[in-house]
């Protein structure tokens, strides 16, 4: 990262030398000299103010390497917070995370099912309160809310939400309505691109990374990192992996096109696969009603994934026939963006990641095209089932590196915001 | 673009303001410093050096804006030439172009075919003699010689190019050989990646453009730019759409996958399948001996695109058939990055681009996953036929940015050469 040469310090490098400091966990002075390419002068004036702050603590010295020996410098961890939320169908997660984007709290409520967008956030910000009083945190500390859900965002309309079965939130101004209700600004993302900078934050790929996290949830999408910042294309819905087409006579898809990864792969069409073999149903406890399905998507997901490892051969066959239309769409995405990383990711991959890794895996190391040049390592996320909500409250948390005075200066920003929406799932 | 603060101005700083200069055309001196964020100071040494190498001409001055009217800068376009080389088994295209990546001269040749490389690299470097002389140019200007070619590339051999069914050519030091025959410095790179960057100099694409383009040659690829920059992956083989699977029970490619997008759509399928169909093989003249195929690909495909145009049937069902699965492949691509922008280009769509068009835009219109937030516009190459090459001679200009005598600092730097290759085609 480098900055504008000879400009008083402003909010971007105020935002660059804190990120350097966080991904650095400690560093002298003069090491941020030489990882954001700032002159010393700046260097030094923009530690200053975030010492005076509170958001940097000097931290003891570097051992001598023949001069001075260098004050260290690292982020005040408990000094802001930042709240995440991650909206589906099937539930709602919150977490509390300090500046560090370590988890403090979290906490998973029901999802929003078919209910009135108005009860949900009236629901919604008596559970934050709850959040953050159960953490014993002052609300003057806490920076703003992130909320992420599924795509396409709409950036026109200051991304607000209009996701899945949820046509009926179309016209509903959910930014300004969480503001009200919370009294915490507030910024929306994609959930699979949160997804991504939660699993950047929550510090498993090196700080520079280039990665994808391929995200399971509801339904399937990806979060694009570049070099340690999330890849969000023309609009903000890169990664759509979900709707790339595997097989061009497919069944159609809710999305206007046919073989869709989702359609094929998706907790949805496993869960349908499996309520289709009677046996299969009721060994695993499926709802019997399908018009229930949507909000009980995940849990019927885990029930079959559940009767997979317990010896089920029907169950296990769904679920490596899932993960194997998932493994060429990971296939896809490596070959497109040649790739070396991959992360499992999202509620659906915390609960049958080990099912999916090894085929997924297999594929990447058998025909990723440039497999002779060098591998795709895939692994599976320690935070699957909260990456999106922490990578939420990452959000609100690179916030802090622009005055909050200033207001937000991120997607979603409530500023600009106009009426307008997409429908979709995810 | 920003440049690092408070240093000396050093080979990027030269290298981004001199690149600033080309995208603008014309622009004064404070409109750099606004440009690249480097410091006034930076900005005026920096350009003191171009001007004194003969790279940069002052160029009047802008209308007074109230004060004093800033003197304008420009390249000084022939000043400097570089030599592109797209290297096929189908054909070989010589560009020769001025410092600002104009066509002072082009020139096509037999391709590669089974030939003995250094038989190739002798002939080579006669042609570029004749291309150089031609043209009139004095050698000493002559920056470097560009040479692209069918991927996958491998860094960690400096991409020595080991492309097609030119096995042979897998321990052969290509780009060492060629510095010793025409004594130029050489550059290697992927030919969609710098068909890329040819459709970025060419001046069709804006300035921080982020685009696909869509390449068929002998085979099928794309080469990426994300804000003016190529987008190369972890080991220069980003954008690999010829490899992604449309079909998991499609025919078997030679990559090892199966239902890639190159082995149902290509240049090749499309040959074998009008082949096969003796009416259209007479009708076309197409060669009768199906080993000599591979060298006369493009000559067949562009003998069956001939037959379309005049109307025959079979000819246009099997080319709109190979559009429709490119399509789709397309779709994908602009699915994962959420792109705005394609260009069709390469050898084989300069030939059937019209016919390729119409499809790819109505399925990008249909079923592009974000279209109701944005459209995705494809339009045709201006230059199909010469892009690659125009891009591998752009790679040498960007060298310019770094001073000669420091060594080319790209993608195939010699200085770190080492043994080793991948075999591939496209």
């Amino acid at each position: 990262m480098s900055g504008p040469a000879g400009a008083t310090p402003h909010a971007s490098s105020r935002a660059a030398i804190l990120d350097v400091i966080r991904a650095a966990g400690t560093i002298s002075r003069v090491g941020l000299v030489r990882a954001t390419g700032f002159t010393g002068a700046t260097i030094s004036t923009v530690v200053r103010r975030l010492i005076d702050d509170g958001l940097v603590l000097e931290t003891g010295r570097a051992e001598s390497t023949g001069g001075k020996r260098r004050v260290l410098l690292q982020l005040n961890q408990s000094s802001r917070f930042a709240v995440g939320v991650h909206l589906d169908h099937a539930g709602i997660t919150y977490v509390l995370t300090n500046l560090g984007g370590s988890v403090v709290a979290r906490m998973s409520r029901a999802g929003v099912g078919t209910d009135d967008p108005p009860a949900v956030v009236a629901r919604m910000a008596t559970e934050v309160d709850a959040l953050i009083d159960g953490a014993g945190i002052d609300r003057s500390r806490i920076l703003g809310l992130g909320l992420v859900a599924p795509g396409p965002m709409n950036q026109t309309s200051s991304m607000r939400l209009v996701p899945p079965a949820m046509r009926h939130w179309e016209h509903f101004r959910l930014d300004r309505e969480l503001l009200a209700a919370t009294r915490l600004p507030v910024v929306l993302d994609n959930d699979a691109t949160a997804a991504a900078l939660g699993e950047h934050w929550s510090g498993d790929v090196g700080g520079t990374a280039t990665f994808a996290a391929i995200y399971m949830g509801t339904g399937i999408g990806s979060g694009l990192m570049v070099n340690g910042i999330t890849f969000r294309g023309a609009s903000g819905n890169a990664g759509e992996i979900g709707h790339i087409c595997l097989d061009a006579n497919g069944p159609e898809c809710w999305c206007g096109a046919r073989g869709c990864t989702e359609v094929l792969a998706g907790p949805g069409a496993v869960v349908a696969a499996a309520r289709a073999d009677a046996a299969l149903a009721a060994e695993a406890g499926l709802a019997a009603d399908a018009a229930e399905e949507r909000p009980r998507r995940l849990a019927d997901f885990a029930a079959v994934t559940r009767a997979a490892l317990r010896g089920n051969a029907a169950a296990r066959e769904l679920l490596e026939n899932s993960a194997g239309h998932l493994a060429v769409a990971a296939r896809t995405l490596a070959n497109i963006m040649d790739l070396d990383q991959m992360v499992l990711t999202g509620p659906s991959l915390a609960i049958a990641g080990s099912i999916y890794l090894p085929v997924v895996q297999r594929e990447l190391d058998r025909a990723f095209f440039s497999r002779a040049t060098h591998p795709v390592t895939v692994r599976l996320s320690r935070s699957a089932a909260t990456a999106p909500a922490i990578g939420a409250a990452a959000l609100v948390l690179q916030a802090e590196l622009v005055p909050l005075r200033e207001g937000l200066r991120l997607p979603g920003n409530l500023a600009d915001a106009e009426p307008g929406g997409v429908s979709a799932t995810r």
